[in-house]
């Protein structure tokens, strides 16, 4: 069984609002084992509507249709459903009824453009709207598919036109939707997990991996990069949920095999999360001194409920002056190694953690840009340091790209390193 | 001029993540006169995008695509075009140079798998990325169109593949992709502008707005909101330049005359650049001493190029021992009042400004939640001092949400009081 997802709407196709139905709909239809097959985008123009409801239809087992069902004169889905299916609109006297209920109730007169909304295309169903005005449609296609040298194939596709407001649309899609679409659907289900790593880049994962992201793989494993997070996808597909869980767990365990202590979390987790976990759990506590990251490296470690078990206070010192006023890290030692040496960072992480009376303390000094960076000393130039109970370890790093980019992967570098040590681990890079 | 956008990606069919890209390619490509006639999503399946891109192809102008070009076995976007083009898959030497140095300067040795990016299929162009590893592909596509009782008809459809990542897709496509689609475009013309605001909720927007959002407009005036900023979006459609810009430029100013201070900014523009623009402007200096948002405050104010020009340190106090050891404020007033009170705000602010020796001194201290509320200071309830010349501002708030809204907020709602201080209007909330 599979599935396209049509969405309507101008504001779409013009990039006022960004699509989040679409996602929704093809999770819940993954966990119901019906394949997306697309999804697609049209504008409010009853041609195009037809002509996507024509050619999503013949090549899927359901369509599923959101918005176009609004009173006004731009919804027009109902219009061109009627159109493909050949059958006219006629008028459900309940949902009338139901209409002028609902502008009774708040001492309003019912426009007559709302009407429109008790019309379907005959042979077609209504479907419930428990949250406003806009009925849903439930309806059969019919097509005779072309086959060379034979007689046409039959195909059928049942449509569901929903609103496109997202708040009506979900309750409607799982109360009158999805049942029916999870029956059919041949029982194959897909399960999914996401494991999170940071401090290589996808293609160093990718040859971790190495035959679990091959093609046609069931679980199928394929990564993705966001703002430096490189995360796993496994997906496992099977007839039951039972093999479909005992396929997963398998293949998620070869994955944690295959890439190790990058993994820093799955799903909803972060790394800040990770980060929080691991310091509660050995009961130690942190102080941060930041210069380029200008206080992100703290707040990331305050992302968390709770985060006052670990982190009491952090030094923002951006300016030299402020490394010597709040660290103590004298003048000469600045001007002679620069801010942004290993030297100064080691210093305000050794520093930071004498001061903050903690069992650790991080450090970032560099060059975020655009401006201040030296043939020597590139933007993207960054030490970072983490005092600990022996000392205190500091490497640098040339994070590419602009300043928001180095800030965000200092950040999480640092906490990264700071993640290797509490695990007892040497960093891989 | 048309064109069709379309997304490659498992990770979009299987709802795992949103497509933003489509929204923010539609409405680069509105502002320049392009229609867009549809957004297609497809998985990562070579057939779907051969057929995605053969049928997207025949029926526009412009095929804008982005995914699949990175270097795992599920990037199979060049594979899919190079057969729909019928041209193999050659090697680019430049390229290939680029990625050599590129994973050189990281000191790490190019992994076998990314030489697939270095390959396009023949007769195409490469598109440089200045943000990564995957470049870009331009290629034209020919079909022999059909025409019943004729001769078929001629259609070229220029095709650019970019990647999925959002920040490497939107430097690509505004340096080498918008520029000749923008000058082959003609007919209607979409000017648009976002003007941002903070403080207070979109009805209160909507009110001051009155007549100018009605519905059927043109210049069309909406309102959107995230993050707690209340944006107005303004749609100018007209057939020349000239009149979409005449146009919007007027109800540009009539928006900005009924909404007023609370405008901080217009497109790209953020609170953070309007505050740090309005510092420099000034030649003024600020610290920061945060107790709940962690260092985000000062994170903020850091994000703009050439923050030292007004910002050289910040105290994160996230503990009561911190706020006495960093900021001198004595035990004695914690306990009595509370970390979140007016009292202990306004010291904050006050001793930071007197120990960094800057004009003003931003301080906030609340409760974040989840934990922490009381009866008498409920998650939400947050205090802001700012410190200046004649003394000490101080505002208590409750703000609604989770953990990261009663940050976000706060931080935000901090540099919106220095903003009109330094504007010398009285705030509005």
């Amino acid at each position: 069984m599979n599935s396209i997802i049509l969405s309507i709407g101008d504001e779409l196709t013009l990039g006022q609002n960004i699509d989040t139905n679409s996602a929704w709909l093809s999770r819940q239809l993954a966990a119901a084992g019906c394949d997306v097959l697309a999804h697609l985008t049209v504008p409010d123009n009853q041609r195009s509507i037809e002509q996507a409801i024509y050619e999503c239809g013949n090549r899927t087992d359901f369509l599923i249709i959101t918005g176009g069902i609004g009173p006004t004169a731009d919804d027009l889905t109902r219009q061109a459903l009627s159109v493909v299916m050949r059958q006219e609109l006629v008028l459900d006297d309940l949902w009338l009824k139901r209409l002028e209920d609902f502008f009774k109730s708040r001492n309003r007169d019912m426009p007559e453009s709302n009407k429109i909304q008790a019309m379907i295309p005959m042979g077609a169903t209504l479907i419930d709207n428990v949250n406003g005005t806009a009925a849903g449609i439930d309806a059969t296609l019919t097509f005779d598919l072309p086959v060379p040298g034979h007689a046409p194939r039959k195909h059928t596709c049942r449509v569901f036109v929903m609103p496109g407001v997202p708040k009506e649309m979900m309750a409607m899609f799982t109360r009158d939707v999805l049942p029916p679409i999870a029956k059919a659907a041949s029982g194959a289900i897909i399960l999914s997990k996401s494991l999170h790593t940071f401090g290589v880049g996808e293609s160093h994962i990718a040859e971790k991996l190495g035959d679990l992201m091959n093609r046609g793989k069931n679980p199928s494993v394929g990564t993705t990069v966001s703002a430096g997070i490189v995360t796993l996808r496994i997906n496992s597909r099977f007839p039951t949920r039972e093999e479909a869980q005992k396929n997963l767990n398998q293949t998620v365990a070869a994955c944690r095999a295959a890439v190790g202590d990058l993994i820093y979390g799955d799903d909803d987790q972060t790394l800040q999360q990770a980060v929080a976990d691991l310091l509660k759990q050995f009961g130690k506590t942190i102080a941060t001194a930041e210069s380029c990251t200008g206080g992100l490296l703290a707040k990331m470690l305050t992302d968390t409920a709770g985060s006052s078990n670990y982190f009491q206070t952090g030094f923002i010192t951006y300016a030299n002056e402020a490394k010597y006023q709040r660290l103590g890290i004298s003048m000469e030692v600045i001007n002679l190694n620069g801010a942004v040496s290993e030297i100064v960072a080691a210093a305000m992480a050794t520093n930071a953690k004498r001061l903050a009376k903690t069992d650790y303390a991080l450090s970032i000094t560099g060059i975020a840009g655009p401006d201040g960076g030296s043939e020597a000393k590139p933007v993207g130039t960054v030490f970072i340091s983490l005092a600990h109970e022996s000392g205190v370890t500091t490497k640098q790093f040339h994070f590419p790209g602009d300043r928001d980019w180095v800030r965000d992967r200092s950040a999480k570098m640092a906490l990264t390193m700071l993640r290797y040590y509490l695990l007892g681990k040497p960093t891989p890079f």
